[in-house]
């Protein structure tokens, strides 16, 4: 058990995030974020319950998030951790919708895609704790928003429940180029790309002139052993004149009051719907988050101590 | 022989310009372009001399340019001609340095690129007509310049003439990657890129945070009969955050009399050389092409009637 030192509040975990990023911590290679070797406690955002506290402004029974990854207990410094209200939120929102997954929906699809009214947009990964976002605020700004997922469930809840416009499985559409055209007959505008791979090969082309793209994740290529070639895209970038931007959703940490007061202004509102997958015992994290790689999930995927 | 009617003016060709991105007009596919099919005089920018006006504002002797075309002579609507000031600068610098190319290095690089003084500048087809004015952009704004172009002679000229900081001939060069690092002890921190494929490849994982890339050619790929794979980029936009933007240079055509005025000025006070390679006799248009996208020439290709 770990003891909490001046400055710093011992938290028990409640909810433990599992997300695609963490993938990229474990391949010993520095990516964006410093490698997660074995032996190391995961990384990741975290909700919990202080049980006793050396600093100020935190007393035992406060909910709180911070970075503490996964373990029961942690000895962590108060200022890495936020307070939660649970009156104004169920606290396990603080690591989806009014947390990081919100932030990465909200800052990196309207700052980097810009979307406008009558506009279509794409979202791959759209059944996510991420592209579920993604599609609602597009339909918020008024945008003809088209979902691709991996399971007949989630498009039906894309459609039914989030409003998609229209809405495709992958994994039972054999040509994706066809289809897209179908579902986008004034060609996308914005693709806001959770998974790369044969999904992304198939939007580029049909991309419409000054088309924005936000790449997000590329889930489909974190678990190869060896990197795959595909098409070379550039050339569609040139000739629709596209730009396209990768993003990590820290560097929109300013910000991140603007888009928690938003996010939750929507959620009021009843404009913006979210889902949680709770697997729980944290023995079952590790599959929680291979599962979550895989998209058992539908919504944002948690771990419930 | 054309015949002007009223509002047109009867030219006579001078020189003409033969540019990579003519390539993607006689593919018989629309790019950005109406395609030109056979049998269709090839379209392109054309410096000439007015031999009979039926417009106001034009008289014989006087220069212009235009884009009518490969043909010797033409009658062409005044409202699509500029009249061009012999006094000021040679009239073939309206299609190269004060032209299409020149606006194209000014605004591809400038808007898109955002260069910063310090920052890691990499030019592929540096020696080209645009390639060989971004690199010289690039010191004016402070930059550190790094050019790739396929001789030695080129290299000699940009790094002795120029005032590239680096270069290398990548037809003599085995590893780019290897190279790259070498020229790039602090990473890339913008690539104006004029021909994709290999070079490209070598240069994205070499890109620092928030790298920002401009694709004004994809040279590398235009005469492949059909696209050949390469490694995926987008994990290094993702992990980087690169932005990435194509462009066709006509979309600053509101704002070229900025452009030129500024290289104009360049010019004048030294801090911006050009170098022309004129093939003589209309008759070696389509080799002075073909020799284009070869790299036979070091600096703009032109035709000289």
């Amino acid at each position: 058990m770990p003891a909490a030192r001046d400055g710093q509040v011992l938290v028990k975990s409640a909810y433990l995030s599992v997300d695609p990023y963490m993938r990229g911590r474990i391949t010993g290679i520095r990516t964006y974020a410093e490698p997660v070797n074995i032996g190391d406690v995961m990384q990741g955002g975290t909700v919990g319950q202080v049980v006793e506290s050396k600093a100020s402004g935190f007393v035992p029974g406060d909910f709180v998030t911070g970075m503490w990854g996964w373990q029961e207990f942690a000895a962590a410094d108060a200022t890495t951790l936020r307070k939660l209200d649970a009156k104004l939120a169920p606290v396990s929102t603080a690591l989806g919708v009014l947390g990081m997954p919100g932030m990465t929906a909200y800052f990196g699809f309207l700052d980097i895609c810009k979307p406008k009214p009558g506009e279509t947009v794409v979202v791959s990964g759209a059944a996510g704790a991420v592209g579920s976002l993604v599609g609602q605020i597009a339909k918020i700004k008024g945008c003809r928003t088209v979902g691709i997922a991996g399971a007949d469930s989630k498009i039906d809840w894309m459609k039914k429940e989030l409003g998609f416009d229209a809405a495709f499985n992958y994994k039972s559409t054999s040509d994706y180029s066809t289809k897209l055209k179908e579902l986008c007959p004034n060609g996308i505008d914005c693709y806001f790309d959770n998974v790369g791979g044969a999904i992304t090969d198939a939007v580029f082309p049909l991309m419409n002139v000054y088309g924005r793209i936000s790449i997000c994740g590329q889930i489909s290529q974190y678990n190869l052993e060896k990197p795959e070639p595909g098409p070379r895209l550039l050339s569609f970038m040139l000739v629709k004149q596209l730009k396209v931007e990768g993003f990590i959703v820290f560097r929109f940490a300013d910000r991140y009051p603007e888009g928690i007061t938003q996010m939750a202004q929507w959620l009021r509102e009843g404009k913006l719907k979210h889902r949680e997958e709770v697997v729980e015992g944290f023995q079952n994290t590790v599959k929680a988050f291979i599962g979550m790689l895989q998209g058992d999930n539908t919504g944002k995927m948690l771990v419930k101590m």
